[in-house]
């Protein structure tokens, strides 16, 4: 695949929802489709879909429409779920159970395999199969089990310490639920839900309604 | 207030970043903050502020700085979170649990009112001072009690039809965690959450580093 490496955050930010209907094209049993299908379907216009997938080589001859199959697969090796990622949350409130027990995750090849938190009466617990460990052991169990991504599921209080022993235990991608900004260094990702935000813009845009 | 009622979705999502900050500048007994400094805080420049405070009248004069608490009540009137929101949850699994019981969410002014499922085992359950009803109450409830929000944390599979049910019942905003891309008509806000799509994306990025 001929792969331009300055791709924008822009076009990144929209692969999953490719990754997303092409599944389900494919579940439906489609084998090809022109971009010109694809953007009916996902109500974006067909060049954008093209200028997209050639960030990324193309992805096949337009002609003749793409591969769902190969198309699919090619956007699942460029994030990085093809074969599978590790997942680690550190805060095991309901939050922190929620996204360990997402079927979701785990069929877009996220394996959850360590549950952390501080509090003693949840320490020792099992949760959906895994035995929640205290925070304390994060950096032994990171040193020793391939770990992809960390998901902070913790509040803002301390949020950018827990986020600074990640780092320094090796984790290289941070998925951050709590409040805080979080300082990482530029060779560790960082990917923010904000989930107060969301709800204030939906507030604001129904308030924008009246 | 002097709004422009035509502004863009763009500035719309960075109010409530806006809000946060100036609501820990508060918590921190700032009184009055410039557009400079609050720019050095942010990571964002101090023109983008004002241009992004301009669409709302400007929020009072710059060369004294910005006076903090009425600006943080002049965003939150904006947001609609001024005199408090109430809210359904459909769906209480982990993560409808989840988002019932965030208190950054009540500390907001959202207030959970209603906790909605199907199964059986659920309904009749407490869960954080609420009763689970039935979905089948779903309509009667919202026809009784101002409800501002509907909270749509079910899977995919009937996502649709509940947003329609949602609507029909007089609901003015969804805020969807489902993976379904719902049609909702103009008149109804959407907010959608893809947590998936967000976790691709980190795992996106990390891969993006090697």
């Amino acid at each position: 695949m001929r792969e331009n490496k300055t791709v924008s955050n822009v076009v990144i930010r929209r692969l999953p929802r490719y990754y997303r209907y092409l599944t389900d094209l494919l579940a439906d049993g489609k084998t090809r489709i022109s971009s010109k299908e694809l953007s009916r379907k996902m109500h974006v216009t067909a060049s954008q879909i093209r200028q997209d997938f050639n960030c990324f080589g193309g992805f096949g001859q337009q002609g003749y429409g793409y591969n769902v199959e190969y198309l699919r697969d090619s956007i699942a090796e460029i994030l990085g779920i093809k074969n599978g990622r590790t997942m680690i949350i550190i805060g095991v409130g309901n939050l922190g159970r929620a996204v360990s027990g997402y079927s979701a995750f785990e069929k877009r090849g996220f394996k959850t395999t360590g549950l952390f938190d501080i509090n003693e009466t949840i320490v020792g617990k099992e949760i959906n199969g895994l035995t929640v460990m205290h925070e304390s052991c994060i950096d032994a169990f990171v040193r020793e089990n391939k770990t992809d991504i960390a998901v902070l599921a913790i509040p803002h209080t301390g949020a950018q310490e827990m986020a600074d022993k990640l780092v320094s235990a090796g984790i290289k991608g941070i998925w951050n639920f709590s409040h805080a900004e979080l300082n990482v260094p530029q060779s560790v990702a960082l990917e923010n839900v904000h989930l107060s935000d969301s709800l204030m813009t939906l507030s604001c845009k129904t308030e924008r309604l009246k």
